[in-house]
């Protein structure tokens, strides 16, 4: 016998397919969802409509942006000869909460990865190439995770990067290995910027 | 400085309502609904639109539903004489997975809590009671959690249905003390099904 109806169930699809949520999570969200006020609901909805719609990618770091050049990227008073190469925003941010980098940043969208079906055509290596061009970035500080994915990534990023005769570095292993960098402790990541090594 | 836009900001503040969402994780999942192709996260929004719209509460039992009874209620073949009273439908399916119960439910949509402020008014108690007045059900199984809010809950409910003149049980402590029963394996649910006690 099932118990959902098809709308519910389609509800849970939708948030199974979120980073960390299983399926018992994915139920009992879709079900608070439907257990608040209707209004309130469908204010969601709106919300998530109103954001996907709104926002788009700055043209040069390819971060999450509400104008075609982010606020960090026409910021003149940041180090324009140094980019910090991060999987996604949430990374910029842990990076960005030291306090410790006044470069500027790249997000790579995500990492090499066969389990999950990332390709290098899925990620912003092309555009973080672009703009090694014109000579003015000197270094690339590459502060992808420690998993063995987020290695594979630095090595093929390395091997690009190098190309074009830039210096590449990566964070030093003060994070610790396997975890995601958006988690680290600020200290953790301060150590990892200052330690960081040639590649 | 702020990073993200004001869309973003609200996009954010819509999952840390979840519950077991926090901070960290509600970015993350308004980061992975920015990242995907535009038009999935758009029918996302559209699914929990459609979902909200579309589900009602059985006018029985108060379970989400599709139709004005639910299919447990309008089922013939379960037994009318014993209502198993739960806190949400995820702890329905919970039971139901034992497959040792073939009563009827009633969803309490939530338990009392100071904390949270939900009150007698929010619980769907009444509804509970006016299934009592026909003389057709002759037990109540409280199976609220095993949380203090549980607890509590579970008195408020004996008193009340102890003035309709029908007997009352509560779960055994099968279930881990201070557990949510929805997280409880299918073999733990079964022996506290068996091992109900009086009240």
């Amino acid at each position: 016998m099932r118990y959902d109806i098809a709308p519910v169930e389609e509800l849970i699809e939708v948030f199974r397919r979120f980073p960390g949520v299983g399926g018992k999570s994915a139920r009992r969200m879709a079900y608070y969802l439907l257990s608040r006020p209707k209004e309130e609901s469908l204010e969601a909805a709106r919300k998530i409509t109103n954001a996907v719609t709104v926002v788009r990618h700055c043209s040069v770091c390819c971060n999450l942006s509400g104008a075609e050049i982010c606020p960090v990227c026409s910021d003149d008073s940041r180090d324009k000869s140094i980019i910090c190469v991060v999987q996604g925003p949430q990374d910029m941010l842990a990076v960005e909460r030291t306090g410790e980098f006044n470069g500027m940043y790249h997000i790579l969208n995500g990492v090499l990865s066969p389990q999950t079906g990332v390709k290098p055509s899925d990620l912003t290596a092309a555009q973080l190439l672009n703009r090694l061009d014109d000579g003015v970035v000197k270094e690339v500080i590459l502060a992808t995770s420690t998993t063995a994915e987020g290695e594979v990534t630095a090595v093929y990023l390395t091997n690009l990067i190098k190309q074009k005769s830039v210096r590449v570095t990566r964070l030093a292993y003060g994070i610790p290995v396997g975890g995601d960098l958006e988690f680290a402790d600020e200290m953790t990541i301060q150590k990892a910027l200052s330690g960081r090594s040639e590649r």
